[in-house]
């Protein structure tokens, strides 16, 4: 009746069973911003000063691998690779990720979480100095793999469109 | 030289010492939106629909928790209260914690960390069905106790305005 | 010498190498009964009042993720199902658990502590009120897969009984 | 409304604020019985082969401090002390924990948890042999400390009675 | 530019991407040596003093398991065996690791993390009488699985010896 | 009878009540060396290079939080500050770290398990090109704070030196 996947028949929340899946090569790319009011090469006026953007990538990786710990109805499952790369613009830190498994299931999940915990590691940095640091627009980029084929923010979905059944 | 207190003399990140603090009551609030193409009520048709929402809760006072093993210049505390509100208002959920300790530093990232991963719960429920959820503006709302005083986003700092030492 | 397959050759416990067996599709359940001498249905008196049963759900999930983290002799893998159904009876919560994975080795630990920890979370609720709520006869319902073939508790094994040699 | 001091006002699962309360000496213990159809001496006929005991009290003691972690609502907090003896008796194995704090909420689901978690690394050496392997009447013994004073299972309540407010 | 695998071309730390790679069957050895002023056999003067050996085995096995917590660019993996063999000689203690999986990539990390942390839990039951336990010389024994081969501390690389990509 | 803190009097492993104690400031120090046969400055050749210290720093202080969750009998506790040092000489690096807490028992583990997890971060960064990469003499340098007073490596036991009692 619902069209969560999450839901079951009854309403209620559950796991997707993903036994019928076959394993595939899957891939998700997710990105957020950093804004603050302070000036932000003050992050790294010297080599050393680039810790906390080291930290920031880091704290993403780990958070990846952690995502089935901090949200209850995604799958346990091996990566085979996290990227996070750090960016600083005028004004605003640019966080993106990569997350890459041969999994049952997308890692779309894994992508998001560690964009949104190397963004709190960077606010962390800043918050004491600017309270008003924040971080916004966290969002889905481009994923690849699973039944529900390949899809971009800026570019829509590809040929194959099915949604995909695991999270 | 670096104004970062996360950062020491030879511009490491670096913990801050908090043995010079005593244990104060401290309390933070933060807040952020999830925006979703869909219907965000389709999360809810029926009461066990209700779900997501309990889920979100759970799986943000459970982060609040876990913050210091996620972001790790912060310091392993105990917290006497989290509290997670989510409200749906048109096109959006929006949600709301408060985290509260008696404790030599701050909560701010506690708060911070509770809102991101309860944010994350819900476009977990989403993102299946809307490739395109996201969330936005993840920033503290308020905070009290400490040397640094009382502050809110929409009020600016109290009458004590030096700068918290501790995260 | 011992039969045990967590005893090695000189009785000390240690791991079972799976090296040798092929990952297949396993599935394991348990049930266990929780009682209290106050009215349960105290428990969910309004709509809202379901989240300490949502609540035992996402815990048992959660705790069948965690089961290697907690039994060091577990081996750690992934799940592609956990399903934790709370039924409420005359007197008594039943917690029923299913877990699936393809693997290399049984997944009934998983199965029991998905089910003592939902019948933990469910006694948290009761417990500041009724000190002596309490859950027993945790116990493994069912099993298939690997080279002990099927076996239910109230069915006996099925063709193949050959002791399983993982966990 | 709702007597359930894990139930705001609105019917939803809440942390209990424990701001108010002092920290005091909290102690409670709690017990679990193991049953197994075969011959439990076999789990130690030398000397090595205590092995399983052992694990059952290293096991019992990390899952009490992962108890806020386990359960949502349960305070994180430092603890003094964990106990956990395991006696063999005719055909039932009995597990008993203690636990101890200075804290402003009880230990009770530390106790139980310990307790639980104990049991299951029991059932994890018992169960390859003996699928019936199960474990019943996990219950809380007794505790002390709080506003709501001491409480045993076969005394009852102590002179000082109202409910602790926290978990 | 740089020849390690850990750094990218832009000398940033990353994980290595294990896509490419087919799971083969890994292997990998390592030992550390703890050094004590005290008796150690003040440790096991009798059967139940066995304990601290106990432990430390269990211990050696759950931080094997956690390896990809400790260490952010080790792959979060599965793991078919971990062996924590630790034997009393003239005034220390030897601890031996072995870890097998079936994976993409090496589990040098996760014997070498085994055994640290094994070691640490000897450490630990000495360092209240002897504050000068020590423990040195943890290194790799042998590994076996991979693009780069086998290898051995004491024979030296096998016939491939090309560097594995992985970790 | 037996002199271990760790024993209890039937010889098995527990806890140490620390109840009975009041929290002191705690301080204490460790050190290690990573030794390798490749060139270690090729680890920092340029600014970016630093990674893998910076990442080593990071690792040992989530180890010190991590501590009672690797080693059983530590108590769970609250860190003022954890600090990791990291220098390189000629042919090792050193690694040293400070770890302080107010606190029923002392910090010791703490100190040695951020000093070895820290350690096995930079193996893990040599590894790969020299499978010979070790460490060595992991060391308690110095304590401070609790019954048993000051103690250091080089200079001996201060003027109080009865052995304190927790871990």
């Amino acid at each position: 009746m619902t069209p969560f996947t999450h839901l079951d028949n009854d309403g209620h929340l559950h796991m997707v069973d993903v036994s019928d899946k076959e394993p595939t090569l899957r891939r998700a790319e997710a990105s957020c911003v950093v804004h603050s009011a302070i000036d932000l090469d003050a992050l790294a006026p010297t080599t050393t000063g680039l810790d906390p953007v080291v930290a920031a990538r880091l704290v993403g990786i780990q958070a990846a691998k952690r995502t089935a710990q901090m949200i209850p109805l995604c799958h346990p499952l091996n990566l085979n690779d996290v990227q996070v790369a750090i960016t600083k613009d005028d004004g605003a830190i640019t966080v993106r990720t990569t997350v890459v498994a041969v999994n049952r299931t997308g890692v779309e999940m894994e992508a998001l979480a560690a964009c949104a915990v190397a963004a709190l590691s960077l606010v962390n940095a800043l918050v004491t100095l600017d309270a008003t640091a924040r971080f916004e627009d966290l969002v889905l980029e481009r994923k690849s793999g699973g039944t529900s084929g390949d899809w971009g923010r800026l570019i829509g979905a590809g040929p194959a469109d099915t949604p995909d059944e695991g999270d």
